[in-house]
């Protein structure tokens, strides 16, 4: 009887999941290839797509057959397939009302665009009202769906289950506290002479783009992400799409003056990808086989980028061929200098090119002006006030102030697509990954594989102890599964004090 | 009364454009970027999409109300829409019951890839099951539509409207009688010792694919190809997709050793893509807003690459750019000679790189075999028998017998893709072109214009003849509307024995 009923569910899913699939194709073809011109019919037919993919599982029929079901007689996959219905489907999709939630969709995706053009153009005119739309609805989504406590919850919610404001502000207080002297005391040391111009040389090189195309590709190789399930390709804004973990894909971004740019960003999705390329067979198929939170993805994904790419073992692995690529010794760039470059701190306006000690400050920033967005859900949100906000914390925590829109409000696609309550994530990843590679060190020798460039047992770590579980775990079960503790953001404090005393010769 | 019909009518259109759109992407992400182990599931959700739009005009409700229109109540481009609505959805379509609809677009997919593998490895055995269940396919889709005459007809009129075997054979028949002695002639020709060791030493060169990308691209450029809504991409073989006349994507195949390929490859597929391009706003979101038959489609593509492509006046225009790009002089590749190279007439077993003179004959022989695989539709057709039949035509007609698979019937991807009765339209349509260029010359001194590469009068009489009708005219409509006359193949024989004799010094 309740297997009956779990098959006819399980039919239903499998249907909307052929739906999900080709929402996902023309999303990722929307940001890597279609025509300029194609975007409004795009738009129009991913709005009906995610409508009939809305009504297919929230409606009345489905509802009563998945509350029908005695979970305790289903096996422990099942279970936990019904409760993430029970949660995704019924607890937040279905209390925005069908029409909204598809005006909103296509809203996101010519918002998404929008944002691009003025992005290129720092034009913040041609944004700014799709922004206060976005803004509106989100509004407007919290009120339907309703929150406990700050209302900013409800978003957080999404990207990190059992985080809160309360959480966060004691967080991201302690980043404050403890991170900002330390970046004080760096920015403000007397770098070297030799040093300085090195590092000035090195920004003024050019890097041929097909070099760096074939050298993401070897970089993937390197970490063992698998093209026989995968694609990597540009776009203005790298980012991981997929499927299941047979079709993964990953992007990146090539900048002529820019080495490091493409190279970190392609190993940053590289470990997104990962994650999912891992995940088991057994539950791809199904809604629980992806990444559990995006907390933990970003963990995986920064593990990758810093804690591996940036370590001093794996750039003297990698740095021959670069050499040999990018002619960096000739041009007075030896591996010392090269590490530093790879590593220097720098008060600098752009999140996703920032250092790591800097790095969270940049999604502090951030959290507090969404914290403050969300804080009234009746007002309406003064867009160029926010853009102004933006340069004052700016000035507030970094010392610099950004005169341009596109090196302020305008650098991050999230907002143009509604991806309020995501910037967490990506401090609280880069903390989980502190707390995750001091797990594994005590089982392997990292910086022994990373000279050799060998990530085969590394990635085997990090299958078993995250990986291959896809939803099936909460963020919180897997860290104690892997580390013995729950999350404990000292060990990314420590990291960050440590590696970067050391570089600055502070210690 | 009748408008209200229409409106409903257009609804569901449009809704199925939705689906159909989803599907065109996938199928270009499929042959163009997805990872091989993602095929099994993209060809289940493209099953279930093809479903899924079957049924929404597939039903009793939708066609009560589609032949409940007075159609004598509509306006010219609505009844037309009704009228193509009724042939291809009731006359055709439905005949198909949606279950075996549904597992021929997977067994498609599947083929395809099959085809592809068995291909690249010359192993006939990987695909030819495949291939006997294809052509079974085909069989009992004659039967369930019915046919008049010879049963190969039914198929026929699928790509070329008013085409059956009656005309084909015709067709064919001066294609033989006319051109064969003028090929025997000419490859029997002594050729002077020069001019043979540059074409040898022209088939050695390496041309560096990265520049191959951008001459392909420029060659779009060149023809004004509109990249704001179009796309350039590689494929195994190439094609020409499109969502609606904003949403047009062309591939090509670049190969090392060979430049001529890639190139006229690009500006073939540009020709198609012109076609959609210049469809018509007002019916290009209708079911009538794409090329009217692929007869039509290739006198597009063939009269680009090859009336225009390879005419000595186009090819002085680009030669000193290829000059640059590919250091020819240096190599003793002159531009007398590489017009010749150009136009090489060889026995040669590839049909994509066969020159214009052999070309038809090319088409000829597959015409041949399908006709013969469909004069019967009860019998099973011997894959193994087929592969062998297909080596004793090319040693019939052209006098060279292929001793690979992949020289021989693997070649050409329609097959496995289920396109039977398709190749007669490349034949046709080369001679359509040669009467539609005809037309253009009396208006437009094309020689002129070609030396400049100047497309801008001659693209806006194929549009303004053409284009911008999409299928809301027939192809004779087409022909006699541009050219004056029905289709005459006389144009065609004339012009291949004009330029040939002329370059082979034969008159």
């Amino acid at each position: 009887m309740e297997n009956e009923k779990m098959k006819k569910v399980k039919e239903v899913l499998e249907n909307n999941a052929a739906l999900k699939h080709a929402i996902t194709i023309m999303h990722w073809d929307l940001e890597t290839e279609a025509p300029l011109l194609a975007v409004d019919k795009i738009s129009k037919t991913l709005g009906y797509l995610i409508g009939e993919s809305y009504s297919m599982v929230i409606n009345d029929e489905f509802k009563n057959l998945v509350y029908s079901i005695n979970t305790d007689k289903l096996k422990e996959l099942d279970r936990k397939i019904i409760e993430e219905l029970k949660k995704e489907y019924f607890e937040k999709l279905e209390k925005i009302p069908k029409e909204e939630y598809k005006k909103y969709s296509e809203l996101k995706i010519i918002s998404s665009k929008k944002w691009e053009e003025a992005k290129i153009k720092n034009d913040y005119s041609i944004f700014k009202s799709y922004l206060g739309e976005i803004i509106k609805f989100n509004k407007k989504i919290i009120k339907y769906r309703g929150y406990k406590g700050h209302p900013y919850n409800t978003l957080l919610e999404d990207y990190e289950p059992g985080i809160t404001v309360k959480e966060a502000d004691e967080f991201f207080g302690k980043i404050k506290n403890e991170l900002s002297p330390l970046i004080k005391k760096i920015i403000q040391k007397n770098i070297s002479d030799n040093e300085n111009e090195a590092k000035e040389k090195f920004k003024k090189m050019i890097f041929d783009i097909e070099k760096q195309k074939e050298l993401s590709k070897h970089a993937l190789d390197i970490i063992n992400f698998r093209f026989d399930k995968g694609v990597l390709k540009e776009s203005e804004h790298p980012f991981t799409t997929n499927v299941d973990n047979k079709d993964v894909r990953v992007t990146t971004h090539y900048y002529k003056d820019n080495l490091l740019s493409s190279l970190y960003s392609t190993i940053h999705e590289g470990g997104h990808g990962l994650y999912e390329q891992n995940v088991d067979d057994v539950i791809s198929d199904t809604i629980l086989g992806t990444g559990t939170s995006m907390g933990i993805h970003e963990s995986q994904s920064r593990i990758y980028e810093n804690m591996f790419g940036r370590s001093e073992e794996f750039l003297s692995f990698i740095y021959p061929k670069l050499d040999i690529m990018f002619k960096l010794g000739e041009n007075g760039i030896n591996f010392n200098i090269f590490y530093k470059i790879a590593n220097e701190v720098q008060a600098s306006f752009i999140r996703t090119e920032a250092d790591e000690l800097t790095y969270p400050i940049h999604v502090l920033i951030r959290y507090e002006l969404e914290k403050e967005i969300f804080d009234n859900l009746d007002n309406e949100t003064d867009v160029d006030e926010l853009a102004k906000k933006w340069q004052d914390k700016y000035e507030e925590y970094l010392g610099i102030r950004p005169e341009t829109y596109t090196e302020g409000i305008l650098q991050d696609v999230h907002w143009s697509d509604g991806l309020f309550g995501y910037f967490p994530s990506y401090a609280l990843g880069s903390a989980y990954a502190a707390q995750i590679y001091n797990a594994i060190s005590k089982k392997i020798d990292i910086n022994g594989k990373m000279k050799k460039g060998d990530f085969t047992e590394i990635n085997n770590e990090l299958k078993e102890g995250i990986h291959k579980y896809g939803k099936t775990r909460t963020p919180e079960e897997l860290l104690v599964n892997m580390t013995g503790e729950p999350f404990n953001p000292k060990y990314y404090i420590d990291y960050l004090k440590e590696k970067f005393s050391l570089i600055y010769g502070l210690k």
